[in-house]
């Protein structure tokens, strides 16, 4: 068994690879492009945690660990066009730098690359892991479709937000542990509990993540920070500061949204100031510690040895601590 | 065995339910928009005439035939983005209704659907089921790729564009049959040449293309007439034409493509003019007659009984008779 930073390096190791044929370079060296750039590789490790709880490593969890890691770098790409974000880890996003039209081709080739890799596997489960992916995929589209109306519309509750972030991040990550559940041959019952874990960890990974996007250490965090306050992202924080903000607070962050004309750093200034006052950063820290622990239980009621579940507490325990 | 209009008549009946979920209509809206546009569905009946030459119709080819037609369809509304094209099927595109951000969601999702028809299929040939089609998508997004390449550089051989127009268009009719010989059982040899003649007739089909979307009848056609002359498309007809034409008229084609305040009508006009004195009209005819022979010269070795291929030949037909 392995714990959780040697898979990420084994992963990582396995993954540096071109995915991509050489030929009609203009197509897939954006899509290998996106690769390189990193990232924590959270989800196909996870692929490969959630199989080692189980049973041995079994071969064709890196295939479909490899899968996961080009699905969500397709979903990347598409989300940064949709977003017009400039920036994915520090660098370049794959349309600012080839263009809208050949990111959004290169998204497509990586989606379908992804199943080229899940075509590799056994024939005993494919079809359970087909199924499974796709569901997961077309979740993780319908989670993305809600987070642009949600864009449209004045008041989003608490629950809707935790709705949407539950399908386009939350299930990914919960649907790679219950695929390496199910290549490690695990029952219906333990498969849930870990899908479970993985999906209150997901939500906790947002409220960090949107935490980071108005608090993070610009240095380390790699995307802009402020991005989502200038998109009018209704985060974990506007929703709950839109909840608990004085009449006055409430005008003044409706005013700085429907501001077109104002400069960027002094909208980020003005609401991270009102975030502040109305204790949100403190709010957020709690709410995540609290998907932490439903997380955690469902861990607890996975019926496998305690010593397997190593790796996955190792997980989040990165996840609650990690600034980028 | 059924005939063309048949087997279109069946396909058409079978594919005209809602394939997406009822909730999140923001996302399943716009991609069951598309399909209620109607459209030739020539590609999967290409399945079930792929399936039949060889066999009694196998359940899994209707299966098949639909997740090729959402690939299709997928293919569609992302190139319609790229494209920036108004009109698909003389309706508004999916982006031009609902917004590029969810047209590109729907696509995606799209594309997911398509694979959970081609998971519905027996486990015998599910994996080259999958993998013929992972190559296929692949090549239409290089072909894609290359046409948006080929509208960057002055000058594109013909041989370039009937390998850019062969991924583009013409893998997918070849691969259709070939999915549904497949699924008839047919040996290597026979899914070769069906997969030729597939190929050679949707050279064909393209030539008609570009024929009609200079030449059509905008009343027939559906899309936007002279529609690849504003956007300074490299067609069969503009490649032929800067091959043919007088050292004035390639000047004159030139400075058309290069004016971006010229009338749209008036370039059209200009343009057409310098096709039909070259006579672009008639060579693009004779073209589409040559691959046409290629195409049936295929279907004459493939080692089946003649009177099975009587569906392939009247789809052969129909291609080259049709206005829009």
């Amino acid at each position: 068994m392995y714990t959780f930073i040697e898979l990420s390096k084994i992963f990582e190791q396995k993954f540096g690879v071109r995915h991509f044929p050489v030929h009609t370079p203009t197509l897939y060296d954006p899509a290998q492009y996106i690769l390189q750039l990193g990232g924590k590789r959270i989800r196909p490790v996870c692929v490969l945690m959630g199989n080692e709880l189980f049973d041995e490593m079994n071969p064709d969890a890196y295939e479909v660990a490899t899968a996961i890691e080009l699905f969500h770098n397709f979903s990347l790409i598409h989300d940064d066009i949709m977003d017009k974000a400039p920036l994915r880890r520090g660098m370049e996003t794959v349309h600012t730098k080839y263009g809208e039209s050949t990111a959004l081709l290169a998204g497509d080739v990586m989606l379908v690359q992804s199943y080229e890799y899940l075509n590799k596997i056994k024939r005993d489960y494919s079809q359970k892991i087909m199924q499974v992916f796709n569901e997961t995929a077309k979740a993780v589209c319908e989670g993305q479709q809600l987070d642009m109306d949600f864009e449209k519309i004045t008041s989003v509750s608490l629950d809707q937000y935790v709705n949407m972030i539950t399908l386009k991040t939350s299930v990914l990550l919960a649907a790679s542990l219950q695929l390496g559940a199910i290549l490690g041959g695990a029952g219906q019952g333990n498969q849930q509990h870990l899908y479970e874990f993985g999906k209150n960890l997901g939500i906790a990974f947002q409220v960090q993540d949107d935490f980071l996007d108005a608090f993070g250490d610009p240095d380390k965090f790699g995307k802009q920070v402020g991005g989502d306050i200038i998109a009018n992202k209704k985060t974990f924080l506007m929703i709950h500061a839109m909840e608990v903000a004085s009449v006055q607070q409430k005008i003044e962050l409706a005013n700085l949204m429907q501001n077109s004309t104002i400069d960027p750093a002094e909208k980020i200034n003005k609401v991270l100031t009102i975030f502040k006052d109305c204790k949100v950063d403190e709010w957020a820290l709690e709410l995540k510690e609290k998907y932490v622990q439903i997380a955690l239980q469902h861990l607890d009621d996975t019926a496998v040895l305690l010593n397997r579940k190593k790796p996955l507490m190792e997980l989040a325990e990165y996840l609650i601590q990690r600034e980028s």
